[in-house]
């Protein structure tokens, strides 16, 4: 018998050859790494160049705030737009494009006024708050102030009761937005608190960060218990000069008269399209915005520059020879502004396939300067986003990471079904001086930022698209 | 005969003399000169002081803001703006307060509203031009555009009958405000050129510089010879949103509804309060802004800031101890919006008694930093003017010496009777964003700027009201 002279290494050498194996590997693999890179770079500075010249994203929005205009979920404009987006994706060659209904309670205004009866007459900017039900005609109160929802919570039943409560919590102005998420509860959660003591209405400083005789609407919570009274929005010049004289002598009175309200359902959809990648994998990567506005503006920064982008990162990738490995769809969801039944109603109906999705991302923060991007994404995929953050670096965008992306309204509803996500975060600082208003128009928006928004999308679009490695699933819990 | 030897010198000796008591004359003026100007640096630098720090103007523009509010001529709140005056003169301590009536035809603004009824519908943010007729319900009609008004008048009557014509002419901005000059001949003339060419109503763009949804209001011309039809300024996002439709193949087509008119006489009333000098000279200057404002905002920036700085003034000035030579007079103009109603009939009940004004000024350009003063006075009066000029160069504001003051649109009205005037004039950029619209509230105003405009003032009333020389009359033809 021939001893094995190697069998007390046999371990060593398998051992020894697993190196060697994960060496050659390790080599192969860069090299691979370093060719697509080399590749992907090429593209990506090419992609960047022609979307920092493109006119298309500001030629659809231009498009969209002219010809369909306000476009509130449930209205005649709302089925107008529908149209639109299946007509513009068709022209745009997406190469399959369909429509997903969603149904929602529909919500109206016919019209809205408000004044000042004492100590002085003068008339107030108001706009109801999606949700409040009809005044039934003029409704006279004495208003009763308090600084923030906390004060209101606190207050007791005598000194709210058959009165016209006035939250007065100013928003401040921040590049993050963060003042929002700080300030409206007030709407969302503000007309149920002041029921709960007997107010007769509720009239909320704007919850916005402007100094127009323009008030902002948006909805108030739709999943609160408890009784709804009627609620209005304040311009904030209106807010301060109401702050001049609640701070004299005399009570100050005032007349709302709202006429608005739910009156049945109504069904919208969301609208649907596909670009193919350049391999038939059956998998997308899935960019979105919400098709639907507000009716007081022609939603140019809500959400009309996130549909142009959307659409025109789609068609400027698509028009790649070759395509990226994965296809691009683009959902343009359905009522976003009166309780996200677009996102909703896909991430249901989608559930089963959702790993289809490679990666989920939306835009729906206006169309100023992206400066920071946030990731939600397995750790294995870490190649593929540095390689994301080399390219976003060029366009002034830097790694935010220590704060997990949530994906936008719509498309975060399947971010909880563990869709991994990236967000492009503008500057939000101008933001909220439109947002919900009757000057959310295209004249506010900056053709260089729009480019500059472009650019980082179709670098995410392009590099998430083409990559090899997997995003998710993420925690659902995440 | 002792023969005089000077004889043949005579004439030398005299002028020898006259020199002397020329220089001496000279040296003896320059001292007082020189105390009188030690004196009033002091006082002057003293005042300047008190107005940088003081909150009286700020006071009392949040009191006609908030306690009045809009105050268009010929309403209710008009009448509200009369006895806010006097009360507020008599609580400042004038000496004298009184009224002095004037009459005008009474424009009233019911309801108003427009919406593009094709290619796509949407609302137009509008507000009727003063002096318009209604529409007697909905007018519909085709839009036919013109860049300018010139271009309009170019136009064939074929072009133009039964239309809607529509002036998109976009304003500049500029410090002094000279876009303003170069486009309201579109809201003064445009309706009469329009109607002359047999259109059936003028849009205009708003005569403004901002982009908001906020249409610009104002008068068209009182004076101009033929028909009359409806008018209506659309706000400039709006105006820029019909320009793309136009710029299709697809005729606009808009609806416009107004409810506006004249219906009839009112009266209302010219506010005058006096102050005394320290000396009974029965001469005063002559202060003024008007108390009238447009009923879209709260009249803030036009004119409440005026009324305020003007009375501000005068109180400080009043409170020196001694005052000056002579009084102060401060008239609140009536209905200055619809026509310069109360300059014209103050220049006619005082056409006679107008050399004991001895100066006039008007403050009615907003409170933004004054930079620049212009004068229309007598040659004699400049150590006066020089003297104006070194205090008022410590608060940044240049002398303008090629172009002659013009007194404001009310006291204009003396000028042209010979009153020599000086303007103080303010930083325009921003006035013409706010002017005429419903975003003219107070927090447009800076309560730093404003102060700097009450040290002009007080510059100016003080040294002028102390003046020992005549500043006028001037020329009347001037």
């Amino acid at each position: 018998m021939v001893r094995n002279i190697y069998a007390p290494y046999a371990g060593k050498i398998v051992t020894f050859n697993l190196i060697r194996i994960f060496i050659a590997l390790v080599l192969f693999c860069s090299q691979v790494y370093a060719q697509a890179d080399s590749a992907s770079d090429q593209v990506v500075e090419q992609l960047q160049g022609d979307a920092l010249s493109s006119d298309l994203a500001w030629e659809i929005l231009a498009s969209i705030t002219s010809e369909v205009g306000p476009r509130m979920a449930g209205t005649e404009a709302d089925k107008r737009a529908v149209q639109w987006a299946v007509d513009k994706m068709h022209g745009l060659g997406f190469e399959r494009v369909w429509t997903e209904p969603v149904t929602f309670p529909r919500w109206f205004r016919n019209s809205e006024s408000a004044e000042i009866l004492s100590p002085a007459a003068q008339k107030l900017a108001v706009t109801a708050i999606g949700g409040s039900p009809s005044t039934g005609g003029p409704l006279e109160g004495e208003l009763v102030q308090f600084d923030t929802l906390d004060a209101l919570k606190a207050a007791t039943l005598a000194e709210v009761q058959g009165k016209v409560v006035f939250l007065s919590t100013r928003m401040r102005k921040t590049r993050e937005g963060k003042g929002y998420g700080e300030t409206v509860i007030n709407r969302s959660k503000g007309p149920f608190v002041a029921a709960s003591k007997g107010a007769s209405a509720l009239l909320i400083r704007s919850i916005g960060t402007d100094s127009d005789r323009l008030p902002h609407t948006g909805m108030m919570s739709g999943s609160e218990p408890g009784e709804r009274i009627p609620t209005a929005a304040v311009s904030i010049p209106d807010a301060d000069n109401l702050m001049i004289l609640l701070s004299g002598k005399v009570p100050v009175t005032i007349s709302l008269n709202l006429d608005v309200g739910f009156d049945g359902e109504a069904t919208s959809y969301n609208v649907v399209g596909e670009f193919d990648g350049s391999e038939d994998l059956k998998k997308h990567i899935l960019l979105g915005a919400h098709l639907d506005s507000w009716d007081l503006g022609t939603g140019a920064v809500d959400d009309g520059a996130g549909v142009a982008i959307v659409l025109a990162t789609a068609k400027l990738v698509a028009e790649l020879s070759p395509r990226p490995r994965n296809g691009t769809r683009v959902v343009l969801y359905a009522n976003e502004e009166q309780g996200v039944y677009g996102g909703k109603a896909y991430a249901e109906l989608h559930e089963k396939e959702l790993d289809s999705a490679i990666i989920g991302a939306e835009s729906d923060l206006g169309a100023d300067r992206i400066y920071r991007f946030k990731t939600r994404v397995l750790p294995k995929a870490e190649p593929s986003i540095a390689l994301l953050e080399k390219h976003l670096k060029t366009l002034g965008i830097e790694r935010e990471s220590n704060e997990l992306a949530g994906g936008g309204a719509d498309v975060g509803q399947m971010r909880q079904l563990g869709l991994p996500v990236i967000d492009l975060n503008q500057d939000a600082s101008r933001y909220f001086d439109l947002h919900h208003t009757a000057n959310d128009t295209l004249d506010k928006v900056n053709p260089e930022y729009l480019q500059q928004n472009l650019a980082a999308w179709v670098t995410l679009a392009y590099l998430t698209a083409n990559s090899v490695v997997d995003f998710g699933p993420v925690q659902p819990s995440e």
